[in-house]
């Protein structure tokens, strides 16, 4: 147990690391900034913001934590690309809901035992859990923060050269 | 150690997927698209392909797994920017560079024993490491990971639209 504490440990470091730099990197970007896109032709930040707040607020439901809040936005943030011509929340609400996505996993996690991040999460059959310990709720969380950290990559550049 | 080896694995299975996934889309670049740049004004292709392997080089020396083969272009993608005015090796070269590090690590992976991943790594002294246990070999390798995500998501705008 202590071994499955310490990796759950490392494994919400890197987590709220990334958080922690999007978030800044967020507050510093005008909305001007955030309406632009990452390159010519590619995602706006508007759309990425949007997409990792249903994208993490998703987590709600796979991780077996409680309701999730922002479904009504995975058709316009997760089923569909940018520019698919879904009307988008205004961008201080997107900002809102993105710290409002943040705080409320943070206190979540706070609560997780360890154990529980070792238990198979809602995804994945009984069975499959069985020959395949590693796709654990731990999983999740470290793939989300990859998906994350891919996603920092490129609203980076949205800041001013 | 059961459970030390799980989480050695599931570090190892993100760190192949993203090893994989890079190496998958370098290989889809053309030499002109590598040599473009990631947005107007951004790093270069050419550079962040430089500064993936020389980075994941240095892991030899963090590591402690062997003796580093790129040190002599630290200069040129680890200290110094993009357009920096230090001369690259050819396109060619460098996808060999990038290709012939990615198997070192591999085979130097498959030979490490799980309580290796969880000592300390070279950069942490022995009193820093035993306040800190986080900070071990493996949390190297899942930083690097992260590291790879981020890039790997600015260097996939490489791509045709």
């Amino acid at each position: 147990m202590e071994q499955q504490a310490l990796f759950a440990e490392m494994s919400l470091f890197n987590w709220n690391l990334y958080i922690k730099r999007t978030d800044d990197l967020l507050n510093t970007l005008t909305d001007e900034q955030l309406a632009g896109e990452i390159s010519p032709g590619r995602n706006t930040g508007v759309y990425l913001t949007g997409h990792l707040f249903t994208y993490h607020d998703a987590m709600c439901d796979i991780l077996e934590l409680g309701e999730r809040k922002y479904a009504s936005l995975d058709n316009a943030f997760l089923k569909n690309p940018d520019k698919s011509g879904i009307n988008f929340p205004s961008i201080a609400t997107l900002r809102e809901y993105w710290t409002e996505t943040n705080n409320r996993l943070q206190k979540y996690f706070a609560n997780m035992q360890t154990a529980e991040w070792f238990s198979k999460h809602k995804n994945i059959s009984a069975e499959d859990f069985a020959k395949e310990p590693r796709r654990n709720k731990l999983s999740i969380l470290i793939n989300r923060t990859h998906h994350l950290s891919y996603h920092y990559g490129q609203l980076i550049l949205l800041k001013s050269k």
